[in-house]
């Protein structure tokens, strides 16, 4: 087969692109700067967006929803706010479209105020919740919004930086500043939790220096991923934004006290950026590599036949191994969708046997988990087993299993595990569900674990300014040293080595030393690094 | 307690206004014609999305996201669709805002050419059909895309008619005309399957007449419902394209003839006017009903209490029946949850007495199916228990239990049904969730029955146009009647009546008669009504 991905030691950022190509997970939109999620990427953030909902809803979250369009005089509200965010947005000034004189259409219905797509909530739902909050009786208000969100991003990167994006952007409010505080740090863990969890990517949390944070916080919160060529990634951003917000949008309540006071605000997301962060974080030369719990396939079945009786022998050993995989209603089930489309197009109703024979099977889908939608999938179209095999292997399919009719004599078959090649011969009657659940485990702690190790790998401790351009030069990595944040002391770091204090880490709190920069004491420890 | 809802009888456009906003469902945003959906409002949509998903990947579907911007000159590609989408909608025009001379904002950065924001998206969509459709391998394409969309609308109303909505929006594309028609009909079936089945509503499925069809479609197949108004709602509709948007955007493949051809595609959707559905085909005069599979809190329960003795009492019963109703590991999974917001503000770790006794305790939630999200809330708030009632009334949920000190003597408690306000004694040993379950597919089978017999009464039959005219005017309801679609009669016709064909009904298939407009025989039995 043509080599169709370069490898990452070549070419790292064509390698990226080549993954996302090969595995189908997006295309450039013919909007500039945009992207079209294809259904194996969207598929990533389906499953990204159920594990974390739970973890909302388990933190007392709720859903809600608010309009896309922003009136242009509630950016200049906040003064942070609008020189961070509302200069490069798409603008909305007209409702309605004419046809021109030659044939084409123009803009026509000019608005009176012109409107901006949300770059990010913060103004819109600063002023509903004006409207909903009175008295403390009234708060907490724990309110999360899955939408798509503008940013007129000039060089654009799929996935990791698009013009229009989809993310979660959590907004709450508070009576006391401490709790808005608690829950910044609570949402902060949550994501932590998920990164590691779900993603098997480990993660520093610590605290944004001042020329990192949101535009409009008191503070931002973020955690950092390491990706495989030694560059940052931030994955998660946690903002206490004290009452910035609730001043400019004036959200005010009855106190305890019988007195009129502002509430204290917070806001949090992650966004289809972390699809960019699970394939540098994982994948190899060979394609995409999915943590179990992040696959929506979690094994593909490839039969292997060359004449009808070995076929039918083939088939009827799968049929019995996903029998008891998936259950023979699902089994059932997965037939009976499939009946209607490709399958029953030329085979009728002779089976699957037929369907493989006459390259109308197409890839048939078995739920393996109804709570995650994850599927085993068997794949009946009639191409070289090989071709199968890469197929699924540039997804990033955990397992693999080819089923030929020496398998059927021996009573076993052998499953390849595509994140280290490892090859495992199970007794055909021993794959229940689970041993696969049990197999799928392991290689997400094993996953996790690689990750963490190449982390360990690439974090440096530097102790001067020299040390720390030549190590950021020379290795890439995390670089741990102490540092006073100075806002241009980072802006000439930046200029000089691309590096960015990623964050002061929580695993380094109430540690100082002396600045490796200024070379005063009682520096806290930073994290400096090239990101993306 | 002050009435806040208008009678149907009084105002039923109040009455409709006024149920969304005691139930909080959704409010009118600072956009002209846009709305917020709150929680309690995007819990429903949120119900609805889980089931047709399900539903959709049931029937081989899955999800992708497309652009939220089309480019101008996409619009213009089929011309009939044009005509239909093209002229009310949101331009972008500018992709950036600079400071004016007064200290606010302005439009700046023109664009080359203007973008549309999407009011429906075959034409994006076609465009990138054509780049991944080469061969008849690559098909059927059954892509389904969840998102918002916006249309500016003049007259708007919650739920039923916003600028902005959301919805979802089925593209398929298919290598003869044969399956399109099938993937057409397959939706409107799983559209109306789910209507009936989970918001309990009975619809009528069918075909649109020509002038009643989607702008750039062959035909145009809907589900019907009929409001308690007697106006009919479309609550669903799928368009069979034929090769129309395959020409206009030349998605060309090649065959297993071996010859260039276009394919042919269907589009489907339905959208958050569903909820205006559920609201108008349910509610009554004192709030919101909802049908028990779409509630997101299944049962409210309000302990009653006077002295702290009491109190010990009934919360240690209440306890009880909640460890029953969700098990025991939720009951303390929700107090975990609890404990960092509501209850430890000032209850520390005293329990939940101390916590309803100190106006600390809120509204604790506790998942009744993880499968859908559903809960079974204790009230804690320190209002009165007919206040708690009655809130809890308004927000439609299914059922309600008070529980006092009289019940934990008497070992049963009362369970107020809300549909029809009937109450049940049940034991308290009994309340188990099998129970429960039972009771709720109880209400949802009474409710469709309920609606599918208010249809019945209000569907009539007419041989004449004046008797058409004296049914619209005297009865409203679904009029049926022998007549031959035409544009000119049509419009004619709604000019007069108001009325549209809601359809031409499948279950009159191949029924004719004398059209009672025109006179002429061989007409189909179609469907008139006054429609949302």
């Amino acid at each position: 087969m043509a080599k169709n991905i370069k490898t990452r030691a070549e070419d790292y950022s064509q390698w990226y692109l080549d993954v996302i190509k090969a595995a189908q997970l997006a295309d450039y939109a013919p909007v500039r700067g945009c992207m079209v999620i294809r259904p194996e990427g969207f598929a990533l953030w389906e499953a990204i967006q159920r594990d974390l909902d739970r973890r909302f809803k388990e933190t007392g979250h709720v859903n809600a929803y608010f309009p896309l369009l922003i009136p242009m005089n509630f950016l200049a509200k906040e003064a942070q706010h609008v020189e961070g965010f509302a200069m490069e947005c798409a603008v909305v000034t007209h409702h309605r479209l004419e046809k021109d004189d030659k044939g084409g259409l123009k803009a026509a219905g000019e608005l009176e105020e012109p409107f901006v797509i949300r770059p990010t909530s913060e103004t819109v739902i600063g002023h509903m919740y004006a409207q909903w909050i009175q008295s403390y009786r009234d708060l907490p208000v724990l309110i999360n919004q899955w939408c798509n969100v503008m940013r007129w991003e000039l060089r654009t990167r799929l996935f990791l930086r698009t013009a229009e994006f989809l993310w979660q952007e959590g907004h709450t409010a508070h009576e006391t500043a401490q709790e808005a505080q608690e829950e910044t740090l609570r949402m902060l863990d949550v994501y932590a939790a998920f990164a590691e969890e779900f993603l098997a990517l480990p993660v520093v949390k610590g605290r944004k220096t001042e020329s990192e944070k949101f535009p409009g916080a008191d503070a931002t919160y973020a955690i950092e991923g390491l990706m495989q060529d030694g560059k940052a990634l931030q994955a998660g951003t946690s903002h206490n934004l004290g009452q910035n917000f609730a001043k400019a949008f004036d959200i005010k309540f009855l106190g305890r006290d019988q007195k009129q006071q502002h509430v204290w605000t917070t806001s949090w997301g992650v966004s289809t950026r972390l699809i960019g962060a699970l394939i540098m974080a994982h994948s190899d030369d060979d394609g995409l590599v999915l943590p179990p719990r992040v696959a929506p396939v979690v094994m593909a079945i490839v039969p292997i036949f060359k004449t009808p009786d070995e076929l039918k022998k083939v088939m009827g050993a799968i049929r019995e191994m996903l029998s008891s995989l998936v259950g023979n209603d699902e089994v059932q089930s997965a037939w009976d969708r499939s009946a209607g489309r490709q399958i029953n197009q030329s085979a009728s109703t002779q089976g699957w046997e037929a369907a493989a024979e006459k390259d109308s099977g197409g890839v048939v889908p078995f739920f393996f988990d109804r709570t995650t939608d994850q599927q085993i999938v068997l794949d009946l179209r009639s191409m070289r087993p090989g071709e199968k095999q890469y197929y699924w292997e540039q997804r990033g399919v955990p397992f693999r299993m080819e089923v030929g009719p020496r398998d059927v004599d021996a009573g076993s078959v052998v499953i390849k595990r595509r994140f280290d090649r490892a090859k495992e011969s199970v007794e055909a009657s021993k794959l229940t569900p689970g041993h696969l659940r049990t197999e799928l485990a392991d290689v997400q702690r094993l996953m996790f674990q690689k990750a963490a190790e190449h982390r360990q790998a690439n974090t440096h401790r530097v102790d001067s300014y020299d040390a720390l351009k030549a190590t950021l030069a020379e290795k890439g990595g995390f670089v741990r040293c102490f540092f006073h944040p100075d806002r241009q002391a980072e802006a000439k770091i930046k200029e000089e080595t691309k590096a960015t204090v990623r964050c002061i880490p929580f695993d380094a709190q109430g540690k100082t030393g002396k600045c490796m920069y200024c070379g005063k004491d009682g520096a806290p420890e930073v994290i400096f690094a090239v990101a993306y």
